[in-house]
C-alpha cells in the first residue's frame, strides 16, 4: 500500500458512503476508483472526486456524476466486472434485511474477486453472516474485516484492550450519542436504528416511507433513544474471550437527528474483576466534537489498510475488528 | 496455543516477573516452566508455583525454590539451554543499562533459539536497540512484539485506536499514577524511574544504593513525579505513524511508593484535528483499583499469545505493541 495507492471501491452512497468519499480524497495511500448506489455507479481509474460525491444531495445517485457515472439496473454487478481494478472495498451498504450485506458479497466469491473489504455493519445476526463466508473468501485470497466502524469497531477494540487488565469481564458497556443536522443524511442508518425501538422489527422499519420516519421523528422531538440493541459488539468480543456471555455487552444510545451537537457523550466502559477480587472499570471516552462520520469512516479506512497487511502476508478469510489486538489469554 | 499450554519462562523475578508468575499460574492456555533472576533459576516440566514465587522476599531468589531452584553464576545461560523446553518468554528485567535486554535478546538469537517474546520495555533508546534485533529474530523464527506493559503498552495501543477518528494528531499525553505499598517490591523499576528525575541518569540511578534510594523517597514523602519522560510511547507511535513528530508525546506520572492506592487517574489523552477542522479529545481511562501489576502482566500475556499467532502464520521478527491495530491511512 505504501507504493502506490490502493485502489478503493465504496459499495453505497448513503451518509456514509459519501462521508468515505470525502475521507479517502484526503489519503494519499488510497485512490477512490468506484462508488456504486441503487442507480448506478462512476467509475475512474484516475480516481473519483470525493468532495463532488459528497455534495450529492440525498436523493441524488452517483450515476449523475458529471465523470464516469453510468446509470444501470444492476451496480452491484458492475463493480463486479470492474474487480481487476479493485484492490479494497468499503462496505456502506444498508444492513436490511440482515442478509443483504452477505448476499452481495457472496457475489464477490462467485465472480472470484481477490482483495480486501471492510464494513461498518451493526446487527448481530447480520454479522453472523458474514463468518459464513469465512471458507469462500479464503478461497478466493480475500480478507474481510468485519465490524470496522465505531460500535462495533472502534469501541469495540477499546474494549479488547481494556479487558487486558482483568481476570474476568463483568460487563461491557457502550453507551453512544450521536448528532446529525439531518435525518436525510443518514436514511439507511436510521431506519437500522428504528427498527431497534419498541414495536419496530427490521421489516417494518425497512418499509417505512420517509412521510412515516419523519412523523415519527416529529412525535420525539427528533431524538432517538435506545436500550439494548442488537449490535454485534457482543458477538466480536464474545469470539475473542473478552466476554463469555454475550448478554454481557450493553449497546444503547441516543440519536438527534435535528442538531450536529451529541446529545450525550461516546463511551464504552468495561467492569472487570481484577487478580486481588478488585471490581474496576476501564473507559474509553470519545470527544464530543467527533461525528458519527469521523468515528465510523476513520476505523474502516484504517482497517482497510490491515487488511491489505494481512492479505499481503497469505491471511484470508473473515475476521471481526476485535481479532488483532492482544489476545484474551484463557 | 489452545491445544497444549504454552510453556513459558520469566526472565527477571523482581516485582514484576514475580506478578507475572502469579498471573500465569491462573492461566490453563499458559504454563509457566522457567524463571530466573541474578542468583539462579527455577525450572520445571510440568510448571512452576506461581503462587511460590510471587511470595519470594524482595532479597530472595527463585534458586532457593523448593522444587526446581538451581544456584548458577550464568542464569540466562541455563534458561537458553532450556531453549527447545521453552515456548514463549516475558522478559521482565531490568531496562538499565539501555542495551541490557538487547544483549540478552541477542545470546537468544545467537543460540538459534525459536520462538515468541514480549517485555514491558519503557526506555526510548532501549527499545531503539530491540528494533535492531529484526533481521536476528526472523532468522531464527522468531517474534517479538515489544514495549507491551501498560505505557508503552495499553496506554499506546488505545492510542492508536483513538488517533482514528483524526485526521491529525497534535498530541498523546499520558499521564499515569501508580501506587505500591513498598518500594522494595519494586527495586528495579523504581531505579529506572529515578533514572528519569532531574539530576539523575541511567547510570547514577543503577548506580544508587537502597539507602540511598531510601533517603531519596524521604526527602519526597515517598512520592515521585515525572515530567516529560523518556517513554518509548513516542517512538512506537511514530512508527506507525499516528505522530509526525516524537515531540507531540509526552509521558509523566506520579508513583506513590508508600500507598498501593493511586496518586492520580492513569489517563491516556489524544488530541487531534477532525475532517472539518474541529479539535477534540478521546480519552483511554483506567481504573483506579487497577494496579500496576494488572495493567503490565495483563497486556503483556495478551500480547504474547499474539505473537504466538503471530509465528504460527510465519510472521517473524520485532515489532511494536502499535502494529496490530487498525492501521494509521497517510
Amino acid at each position: 500500500m505504501e507504493k502506490r495507492p490502493c485502489r478503493i471501491a465504496i459499495l453505497g452512497a448513503g451518509g456514509l458512503g459519501k462521508a468515505a468519499a470525502r475521507f479517502i480524497s484526503l489519503k494519499r495511500e488510497m485512490r477512490l476508483v468506484a462508488i456504486c448506489d441503487q442507480g448506478g455507479y462512476a467509475y475512474s481509474e484516475k480516481g473519483l472526486d470525493g468532495q463532488e460525491i459528497y455534495q450529492i444531495k440525498p436523493q441524488g445517485s452517483v450515476a449523475d456524476l458529471f465523470s464516469g457515472g453510468v446509470h444501470c439496473p444492476d451496480s452491484i454487478g458492475e463493480i463486479i466486472a470492474l474487480g481487476k481494478s479493485i484492490d479494497g472495498i468499503f462496505v456502506a451498504l444498508p444492513n436490511l434485511p440482515n442478509d443483504f450485506i452477505a448476499k452481495i458479497i457472496e457475489r464477490f466469491i462467485d465472480a472470484g474477486y481477490s482483495g480486501v473489504f471492510t464494513d461498518a455493519l451493526k446487527r448481530t445476526r447480520a454479522m453472523e453472516q458474514m463468518f459464513q463466508l469465512d471458507r469462500g473468501l479464503k478461497e478466493v485470497r480475500s480478507t474481510y474485516i468485519t465490524g470496522a466502524g465505531a460500535t462495533p469497531g472502534l469501541l469495540t477494540a477499546a474494549a479488547v484492550l481494556a479487558a487486558q487488565s482483568f481476570q474476568q469481564v463483568e460487563e461491557v458497556k457502550i453507551w453512544w450519542g450521536v448528532g446529525v443536522s439531518s435525518w436525510q443524511d443518514y436514511k439507511a442508518t436510521i431506519r437500522e436504528d428504528i427498527a431497534h425501538l419498541p414495536g419496530y422489527t427490521v421489516e417494518t422499519a425497512k418499509a417505512l416511507t420517509d412521510q412515516e420516519v419523519e412523523a415519527l421523528l416529529d412525535a420525539r422531538e427528533g431524538r432517538l433513544e435506545f436500550q439494548e440493541m442488537e449490535h454485534a459488539d457482543d458477538l466480536l468480543l464474545e469470539r475473542v474471550g473478552v466476554v463469555d456471555s454475550r448478554n454481557k455487552v450493553i449497546v444503547g444510545g441516543i440519536m438527534d437527528t435535528r442538531s450536529s451537537k451529541k446529545p450525550v457523550t461516546t463511551t464504552m466502559t468495561l467492569t472487570g474483576i481484577t487478580l486481588s477480587g478488585q471490581k474496576s472499570t476501564h473507559r474509553f471516552v470519545l470527544g464530543d466534537e467527533t461525528t458519527m462520520a469521523d468515528n465510523v469512516v476513520g476505523p474502516a479506512l484504517g482497517y482497510l489498510k490491515r487488511a491489505w497487511w494481512l492479505r499481503d502476508k497469505a491471511i484470508y478469510g473473515v475476521y471481526g475488528s476485535t481479532e488483532f489486538m492482544p489476545m484474551i489469554v484463557r
